[in-house]
């Protein structure tokens, strides 16, 4: 990843650049890849959605994208900024520093919308092939962790150790940024869990599960902030294995297979978030064959769940699963909907005995 | 508060109350508050929302009542065994370990929405004079937390020492109960500072605004958490001043004096998680008129700005304070609102000066 150095230089060679351009009499030009749908695909070498091969220019000289090229380098300038700084800020902070006049003499903003600057954020993104975090863009944080590891945080310069393991019923809040200025260490675990609802987060950190069992225990809190994913393939990339626990219905297929493959939104960053061997253990609506309680705590599935089970269906990175097929007809077939949380129903310590044995018996969905 | 042994001899005294009102050959009864809108009243001399005198009894020996009797009863048995179990769950939680049948030769579930459970858990709380969290029952967390002080989490019998001021990037992750087994010590603050915004927060942390100035400096990340609210409390009781920055506008308001005067909703435990001493720093339209940069960074105000800027001005608990009235009435009249992230327009440290400078003039609203 790209440590502050890398930033600056990247963002100073794209100004030497077009510099250069304007001083030997060329039209600036600002290349970034096309994010539109036609040019993001699933590749299923790599198992996760990413950009096509599809270029986009920006020309100073050109009246249609001459204001567009401007607010660029507005951008790029201003992250070149913070970067020097060594400060942070929101991508709505950034707006209100550019949300302001051009000149005395012109009655124009470089900014009116946040609109028209988040995308721009983006293309400088891919155009630099770095991460907004890796421009001093925070992203609104989300997402908690306990487990037998450390965190070495050395924001603002002061190194501090957390132990991860030492959070309490809290645990520690997975920041925006998991790349710059931050280790993670000693990490005693046998796999990553990780959990959707954050009441269960909850539920299996009074267990202490992490301890029992060994593991890194996540939440997501819904679905996965760009920190979360990001330190999921982290995990990965340690060789641990990654297990997730949703519910079984629209929105917790959703946060599944955004973890594991990605999403359209950030398919430009496909490659340091999505997390392709990720494992579904549960819950699914076969665990109501497997478990006879969980036949009275099903809920009836909602038009958008089946709805989205249909479209997952025609999805190729899901379809060619035999499994998932199978558990999305079942859907389809019984109206069923199941969430995680009914796991307590026996009693409130089931979820791990549930997690355990799903692992013990590799159980699980691709 | 209610430490767990409280919280068990509390339900047991419903339980036995119950009882001898069997043995006695009387009708059962299980009285509580009524919480409809007609007994929740503004209290002046308190400065918070709270309950009136009605009563609302609830009979099993009465066609219309007895099933609630039954499921309220249900719930109290439940809450009865998490407390002796020493184990914590959701409202969600307890809801599926209640979805079950009456018994064999009865085809009728005790739950069969969620929605029928939630206003019985209320009930109790009430007539308990207990909250939800000393039940055993955890609510979503939401909030951060740094600064200068030590949180003792006995949280699963292990005690444990989390410095909030070596917590880097993160903060300490504020949690549902922040009452039972958890400690606050060595706080060493001048005020706290409350950011309705989290990326603020995440700016403000890496200003370390919390070391130079000597605060506690928290997030309500959006609407507070009744961790949130509650913690904020318990500092106004160990007599910290509490300022609050949030937007001026309907969403930002409406937090403000949630945390201030508490909630419709909540109304029942205004005493527990109402911080009437709260300021109000900012950000103000009035702002606009002290700080030159601000006037090309107002945003429109949307009709529901507006219409709560109306609503407020017809609350005695707001209209009485002039500043307030002052406030809104300009909205109205210039139609604008405010982000507070917009104080990083000059520059992003601009923040903190000018928290310092409305600290310092004691320039906030009532």
């Amino acid at each position: 990843m790209a440590t502050e150095e890398g930033s600056k230089k990247k963002i100073e060679e794209l100004g030497e650049k077009i510099v250069r351009e304007i001083k030997s009499g060329k039209n600036p030009k600002f290349v970034t890849a096309t994010r539109t749908r036609s040019n993001i695909n699933f590749d299923p070498k790599v198992g996760y959605l990413k950009l096509g091969k599809a270029k986009e220019e920006r020309d100073f000289i050109n009246i249609s994208q001459s204001k567009k090229f401007m607010q660029t380098m507005a951008i790029a300038s201003k992250c070149h900024k913070f970067v020097r700084e060594n400060l942070h800020t929101s991508i709505r902070g950034l707006y209100y520093q550019l949300k302001h006049s051009l000149g005395e003499d012109i009655d124009e903003n470089i900014f009116n919308e946040q609109a028209e600057s988040n995308p721009l954020v983006e293309d400088l993104e891919v155009a630099l092939d770095l991460k907004r975090e890796d421009l001093n863009l925070n992203t609104n944080r989300k997402g908690l962790l306990a487990g037998n590891m450390k965190i070495i945080d050395s924001f603002g310069g002061e190194r501090q150790e957390i132990d991860a393991g030492k959070m309490g019923r809290s645990g520690w809040a997975i920041p925006s940024d998991v790349d710059n200025d931050i280790e993670f260490a000693d990490v005693k675990a046998k796999y990553v869990l990780v959990v959707e609802k954050q009441a269960l987060w909850q539920r299996l950190n009074e267990d202490g599960i992490w301890k029992k069992e060994s593991c890194i225990l996540m939440s997501s809190e819904g679905q996965a902030s760009r920190g979360t994913r990001r330190l999921i393939r982290k995990f990965a990339d340690m060789k641990f294995p990654v297990y997730v626990l949703n519910d079984a219905d629209a929105w917790g297929w959703y946060i599944y297979w955004t973890i594991k493959t990605g999403s359209i939104n950030l398919a430009y960053m496909g490659e340091t978030i999505a997390t392709p061997e990720a494992k579904f253990i549960g819950v699914t609506i076969s665990d109501i064959e497997k478990y006879d309680f969980l036949k009275n705590l099903t809920l009836k599935a909602t038009d958008v769940d089946l709805k989205r089970a249909e479209d997952m269906l025609s999805y190729q990175w899901i379809n060619v699963h035999k499994e998932w097929a199978d558990e999305l007809k079942k859907v389809i077939k019984l109206k069923l909907k199941l969430e995680s949380d009914a796991l307590q129903g026996p009693r409130l310590t089931f979820v791990q005995d549930y997690i355990k044995e799903k692992i013990k018996n590799k159980d699980f969905l691709p």
